[in-house]
């Protein structure tokens, strides 16, 4: 951390500074530029709040120099984390790109079990699909709940899929961790601590999705709780931003990707379904997120998207995502990787 | 709802969007302009995700007519909801502007009971203060729980001051009830339907915050949720957004005060504390929003902001408060209201 | 500025950047931490492009210290700078705030006449007006040109008002100064450097709208242009950004006001009109920003804003404006200021 | 348009919005729906500000149906527009993808010349460098003008490159013409209309960088005027969104590419340097840009990122570019294109 005085600070604010930093544990390192007086403080107290220096008079601002996060850093782990994903110990950051599809919502037996068989096919390893679905209006379909993670089930039995499927409540993790392989943070719970903390006592795979206006510190600060509660399997979903762009419903931050791997080891991966929010834009944007060097991809795929109880505007059918297979499979193997 | 055929569209591909607007139960009206043929959809369903029919062939866009919050707008309720608050009934919005102010968290007795005090005799109508923090960093100071409730409650006893405190978690609702007269949302939260649903279940007026990137339609839904389960008391509070500005934590949309008085009777109460994140722009933000038409405050007010553990840099000390309670009051008489 | 280096830095690499930095005409602090090194520079070299150290092996980030602008800032004058506004010399920056209203463009000699002795009455001290009309569209009104600029100067004679209007490119400067007492520069513009030369080499006021998604240092930067060609006359006006929010045209971001307070002493204009985009909101933020410190207020006023050639849904009528400098009034006294 | 009446407007308020209509020439169609009247206008007048009508009494909003553009639009021109670029006629817009590299500025002959041959050998078609900066601080450095201009020539004379420069004012736009192959419009000048014009009467490509906040329909518009003005060679080159992200200096929004395919026949070119600000980013994005159909790549090298005047963070090295021209060719032809 470093503070910077104002101009004209006198000795005796300085002074107040460095006993501000001594009270937390730090040193101070006084540098008298030409300027400005710049105080550093040496030591690693990372949990303190100490923004609140810049209350102190004469204080122009705070500026942070370590990274909140530890142990989703790079600087803890170096090598990737590699997470070995459903029946078939998939690799999530392996050389191989882990594809995920399915419905926004279970809706019925017959739309779950096809998608999962036309996706298998396809190629990909996952299913995804909601069955309590965190909806923003109360009058929205809210998912079948445990008949739907029944039928989630019953479509890995017949395909091999993995399951991954949202876990909205505390108070579901035990069912839910019962039928999924992967545990989905969705984006606005992407900060609810207490759900954090949750399913990182549990020993399922979890798919941390960003919120959708959360910094990169946020994100990997959500993703420390995680792993400080015990679970070190946490796969880092980018599902788009909130800007001021209306030919999408969210901006998908592709550079996160580059991002991500300068600063933490666990698998990043894609959603280019929410990250958009139209399904004409799913295909290109699935194509550059592989070139980028995502480790997977979740895409939102329904049998009849037209008449979907939610997300109906951003699927593609399965017909489109059998295609695309073969078009992300080319592009992975023009940047050393496979699907 | 409006459908946007593109140029072209044949007359069965028209057909057949007017076949799944039937399917929603909605009756079409197709008007042929010179460019486009638009199809107009009567009747109310809110609840549908229509936007799926954007994934109908030659279908350009869907433009939604209704606003979908029905409870929380001014449709259904024309005059200004009032909610009473604590022991003395205080009116929030009403004609007087209600003040809350405190600390981001309870440290200390000391601290908690100082601050009520000066709050009190300032002419403060609430006592903020959190027990349960929601904190970015798992190795963040997490609050007193249980303790720093009854140090609230023995806050109140001593200044008649109302409490208002942040419910993080369902588990923790019964117990923040005993002791809280306002129950608060915290903008992380949201959009946590179950606990929406919770609180909306309890008879405690409830402070919900915006989102940081919340829309409007998003943040009165979640009132919508609340009213739903059955509390009509919601208390819409601005707490600022998240923008590309760096001057600023976040950038505090006063807008909103007007936008909100347009589609809803629910009392609106602004934040300059998190709204803005520095203490020093925080006095000229209240008197803005009270000229804006704001019916509350809510203030983090420490008596040693430098040494506080959460917030201290948009923290303003006790004093700074009674000064600024004097031109809060005269900024509202200029409006025709009070303190 | 502070170099951050990587953990892990060799001592080589920390001294290639000492070279680096000495190459600049800066001398090097090297403090070393317990996790990271970082090399503090000494000196003020403002106009170099030191984030090119950012490409050196191992270096994590760099932070300025220093804000980049000079003669705009506080540091170099630290009274507030009164600018005097047309024939009566107003003085924008003292007590009392300057009100300019006035149409988006000049359409006709009833339209502008109208308006700027409606104005007057209500005690505005300035007109707004476009003679020359930079238009998103090539197919929308462009202006009236030099009819519009002599409209303008009948109707200060008429009214005593000063002329505030755009000009939009270099060859009109000449021309517009004869007309104009303040030269505004639009927000579209702001960084059009060649363009804030030519006005920073006239003598006349101008009024510098914010870019809608400029940075206050960028804002600040480009007053800076002007002041360096050798015009101190620079009235800073903030009109709403461009976020994510979609029930205002433009987010106005009012802890503008408090901010360049606290680094500038250049006098601060608010625009409710773009900074809403909706006739209805543009009392209270009118209330608003003047509570919260605003030197002026622009606001568009046309007789018949639902025939406005253009901006008319952000435009008030000429009645409304009389009740609503009432109203300023008494907001403005609240803050010990004056209209 | 449509225009949405609130509920409970009156048949005569209902009636004086028709006038209105009619008076744009526009003719009106009633819809009584269950909650709201709406009037749906038809005919084609792009021009007026219809948003106006918002201002009536009891009008909710006016929603705009047509695009605002027409000669930029796919319903004017189906078939993709490629543009010769240079003397050997390289069509871009075509299959094969256009690379530009180059240095922020040009800052010296050997600069120059050496990235230009080390272009020109990785298979660039184009040389970028800056004769004249348009730069946010007064104090920064601003190009060597002609000077530079005559080093771009040359290099061109050495390598074959097109070379592509920026042009800031009118006054430039004779002399630039005579030494460039391609005229740059800066993302600061992507809304300077008279700047548009006038690139629009020359003959030469013009690639237009969309302004950092610019709207998609904005970014067609400020096309529109360079076509209408008679210049149909116009390139759209994306270059990062300013959003709330700090871990890059834009955001690189490559759904655009989707986006204007379905919208535009131009060609669309992609600038990873300024779209991410930092040079560990730029390999990912240009790979992610081809993938996702971009025609070109706009990229800053420069021999001595680290000494570079400006952009310096953001500039790859020549050796760097040169493997990165591999990956590009390999995707490129994972997509079915080539370098």
């Amino acid at each position: 951390m470093i503070v910077v005085m104002k101009p004209g600070a006198s000795k005796s604010q300085i002074q107040h500074v460095v006993h501000l930093i001594r009270e937390y544990g730090l040193k101070e390192h006084i540098i008298h530029g030409t300027d400005r007086t710049v105080v550093a403080c040496l030591g690693d107290k990372r949990a303190a709040d100490k923004g609140a220096i810049e209350n102190a008079p004469m204080v122009e601002k705070v500026v942070p120099i370590l990274a909140p996060y530890k142990m989703a850093s790079l600087e803890v782990k170096k090598d990737k984390t590699q997470i070995p994903i459903g029946a078939d110990k998939f690799l999530l950051g392996g050389t191989k790109i882990g594809v995920i599809a399915g419905p926004c919502a279970v809706e019925s037996r017959d739309q779950i079990l096809q998608t999962a068989r036309q996706a298998a096919e396809a190629g990909c390893i996952g299913l995804r699909g909601g069955a309590y679905k965190p909806r923003t209006s109360p009058y929205s379909y809210q998912g079948l709940g445990t008949e739907g993670l029944k039928l989630l089930a019953e479509a890995r039995r017949q395909t091999g899929l993995a399951v991954v499927t949202e876990v909205v409540g505390l108070e579901q993790i035990e069912q839910v961790c019962e039928y999924a392989d992967v545990l989905q943070i969705g984006a606005r719970n992407m900060q609810h601590y207490p759900l954090l903390e949750a399913v990182g006592h549990t020993q399922k795979p979890v798919l941390l999705k960003r919120g959708m206006s959360a910094s990169l510190d946020e994100f990997l600060l959500a993703a420390e709780y995680i792993i400080n509660a015990g679970n070190p399997h946490v796969i880092l979903c980018e599902r788009g931003i909130r800007t001021f762009e209306a030919y999408v419903r969210n901006t998908l931050s592709l550079a996160i990707i580059p991002a991500l791997r300068e600063r933490t080891h666990l698998p990043i991966v894609i959603d280019p379904s929410h990250g958009t929010g139209y399904a004409y834009m799913v295909p290109s944007m699935c194509l550059a997120a592989v070139a980028a060097g995502a480790d997977g991809l979740i895409i939102e795929c329904h049998p009849d998207p037209q008449r979907a109880v939610s997300d109906g505007a951003q699927s593609i059918t399965p017909d489109i995502l059998k295609g695309l297979m073969e078009k992300i499979r080319k592009v992975a193997q023009a940047v050393d990787r496979d699907v």
